[in-house]
Order: C-alpha cells, then structure tokens, then sequence
C-alpha cells in the first residue's frame, strides 16, 4: 500500500482500464468491474478473488476502507493507488467511493446447481435494465430463492450496474444464464412448478401452495412473459392491481410474490 | 396539427425548455415536464391539463400517438410539432418517443386527503431516488394506498425521473410533501397506526392485523428511519431476511409490504 500512485489520466493502465467500460472489451478478456464499498465487501466475504483493486483514499467516505485493503491485500490481491482523477477516469459511480476492483467473469450452468428437496428459484426472461435484474438478485437474496435463472439474457449479469443494484449478493447467489427451453427442462426433471404471474390467471398468487418445490417465472419489461412460458407453466397466477395501472415493475412483482413465499414457508 | 414545425435547436422556444432540465427553473416558473407515451396517456385520461404538448412523428414508436394528439387538442392543450433534433434537445429520454408535455405543478396537502373508513396509506422518509420514489408511488396504485405522503423529500415529485418511473400513477395517487412531524399527527388525528419496518422489532409484518386502519412508514435509501419514527411509530415490525444482504431495495421492502396489506384486506 506505499506504491507510487498513477496520477496521470494518460497512464495507460488507466487508459485500458477506460476501455472495460465496454461490453465487448470485459467479454473479450473474461473480465468485469466491481465498484463501491458494499459490493466489494460482499465479494471478499464470499472469498470471491479480485485479480486487481485500485483504489484512491481521497475518494473515501469514511475508515472502514482500510480494513478492505487490508483483507484485499491478505487474500492476495494486487493493490493499486490512483490520484483523484484518475480514478474518476476508471470509475462508474457520480459520486466514486474510492474502490474498484477487477474480477474473472464465471459461468455457473444449470448442472452446477446444488438443489434443497424443496427449491425456491426465480425465473426471469428477457430483463432489458440492468438495475431490475440487479434488485431481483438482492430480493433472491433476501427471500432466500436458491438461484436465479436468466433466461434469454438481454442485459449481461457482469454489467457494472447489475454489480451494483445487486449490492455484491450476486457473488453469493447462484445465477445461471440459460434459455428458456433448458430451464423448464431443468424445472421438470427436478419437480419445480413454475408459477407464472399473468392478468389472465384465475387464481390468487397468494391462494397457491407455494411451500411445494416452486419457480416464480417473470418476464421483461416492456413484454411481460412470452408465449412460451404462458403456455408451459405448471400455476398461472394474479397479482391484484388495484389502480389505474394494469402492471408492476418486474423487480416489484417478484419481489411481492417472493415474499410470499417467505410467508408460507416462514424463514 | 398543421402548423410549421419548429426544426431549430437554435430556437427560443426550444432554448426555453431545454433549460427546464433544471428543477430550479421548473420550480420558479411552476411547471414540469411530462415525457413518453403512457405518462400522458394516463394524464389524459385522469383529466390533468397540459399547457403544452410537444410532439415529433419521426420519433413515434406506434400508431397510438395520433390519438393522444386528438385527445389533448379536443381538451384545448397547445400542440407544437418539432423537428426530430429539436426534439432530442428538449428530451429526457435516451429513446425519446416524440410526445413531451408541459403541466403546472400542484401541490396536494394533508387536509385535502379523502379518507377512506379503514384507511391504507404509505408514508415515505427522505427518499433520495427519483426512480425509487416512482417506483414507490406506482406500488400505491396497484395496492390501493389511498395516498402517498412524502416526509423531508429529497427528491422532488415532479422531477422528470419520477414522473417517469411512476408511469404516469402520480396523476391519480394523492402525494403530500410534508414534514414527519405534521405526518404523524395527522396519522394520529386518524387513529391510523403507523408501521415501520426495522431489523430490530420482534414481530413479522405478516403477524400484524393489516386490516386495521394502517400506514407503511419507510425511511431513505442510504439511513433507513429516522429516530422520530422508531421511537413514534405503533408498530415495529421485522422483514425477513434470510441472505447476506441486511436490507432490501426501499421500494422492493415497500411493495412487499403493501402486497401483504392486499393479501390480508383482499381486493
């Protein structure tokens, strides 16, 4: 941590690290951005391994940081000092909190998942905002769902603001990127009920035994579920909508209906 | 609908509105901006009176446009056509598509609220997200919350992002700005007991009598409740948490909550 700082914007690891604000430049190299106090934490906890973190004490907001470097720097991680601009150079965040770490993408499949003998997953298709699938996997999280599927993935799990909106869990809860066809096979071999929420339904989410093996199934923003999925779910359900509007945000939908989950299963 | 286009970037009129971006010059003047499709529909058809609408085919993404025109100029609003960069200049949206109306501001108080016998109501603490307080205020509607009354607000109700993520909800839900203080007397005046989540209380949302007359209290982003409403409010009441993370998304806890409300009230 008494290395010389890179001040100078024109450095050019500053300059390639610029370039990883690009899809096809974290792609290319297998690589993602993991920015902010609270995600990098998580990611430690998880004995997640950084490849680099870059840091600029002037950018920080209080002490704890120091003790991120030191668990960085324990577990191995090369630490690297910015100036103020620099990082602002390499940094996503308005407002910078003076961490920014490099990691290895990873690619969990369908195979790799470790089932309970009563799984709770959720199911989502076609998410287009990075901050909705970011807040799916913090309610994954929370709701204690066992993994997420990402079913015709339109934003990239390692966008930096799916990193963020997830607040780090998603270095803790399993996410698969598959298709759809793969994850209702998945679903069926292991005896998951999908449950699809449509204005169509007849019956209640909330008069569904959803202590039962169950996959909440969401679809995208602007389409809801695709024809697919309407067709080949085990529950289509309601979610009552009382006013003007005849749809919920995708991340408020199924967070409503993952906690109810939460409430007949207790926790 | 026949008049010239405005195609100048360069023109006043645009000049003008391109400096309602900022919310200093939207307050002095009393007005906000209303962008894309299902805001103005829902405006419309809640009666609000636009002064302006700004519209521009080359941007439209469908047919339906074209009735929303007729709408409003059988409803006496001034309709301006623009040139397709005109149009961008005074946009908010990335993909801007091609409707943009100006309304006056309003401001609903506490004594202007219509109660209904056993009311629901969401009460919300310092929000600092335009997109979470949209988010928040959509959530009402579909829930039924008879109004929104927002407490020491950081981010303004009439900022463009709200206007955007409640789709257009605000122009039904009742929302008053106020201070917790007058918030809670006025809940107090009504016997509507006030509930606030925090990881500290012992009983589970779900254990509470939400039939009863009820306010969902929640405080900011980044601070949670403030004191006021820990020491003041009826009834703590815990959110389960079963991953990493010790907290939710404001507005993911906020239609958890509100949907329980629902479950336990029936629509």
């Amino acid at each position: 941590m008494d290395s010389e700082a890179i001040v100078s914007i024109h450095n050019p690891r500053i300059k390639a690290l610029t370039k990883l604000k690009k899809r096809s430049e974290r792609d290319a190299q297998g690589i993602f951005l993991i920015e902010g106090y609270r995600p990098i934490t998580r990611a430690l906890a998880a004995g997640f391994k950084f490849s680099e973190l870059y840091y600029c004490p002037e950018w920080f907001l209080g002490e704890n940081e120091q003790k991120v470097l030191k668990t960085a720097q324990k577990a191995g991680v090369e630490l690297i000092r910015l100036g103020k601009e620099a990082f602002v150079k390499i940094a996503y965040r308005e407002r910078p909190e003076g961490l920014l770490a490099i990691g290895q993408q990873w690619h969990t499949k369908l195979i790799d998942l470790k089932l309970s003998t009563d799984p709770f997953i959720i199911v989502v298709e076609a998410i287009e905002k990075p901050g909705n699938l970011g807040t799916i996997l913090r309610s994954a999280d929370a709701t204690g769902a066992e993994a997420v599927i990402v079913c015709n993935a339109v934003t990239d799990l390692f966008n930096p603001n799916v990193v963020r909106a997830s607040t780090g869990v998603m270095f803790t809860t399993p996410t698969v990127i598959t298709d759809s066809k793969s994850a209702l096979d998945f679903l069926h071999q292991h005896g998951i009920k999908s449950l699809a929420a449509t204005p169509a339904a007849k019956e209640l989410y909330t008069d569904v035994d959803l202590t039962q093996p169950v996959a909440i199934v969401m679809g995208s923003e602007q389409f809801g579920l695709t024809d697919f999925w309407l067709k080949n779910c085990d529950l289509p359900v309601r979610l009552p909508m009382a006013g003007i509007a005849d749809s919920l945000n995708v991340s408020a939908a199924t967070v409503a209906i993952a906690y109810e989950v939460v409430r007949q299963r207790g926790l």
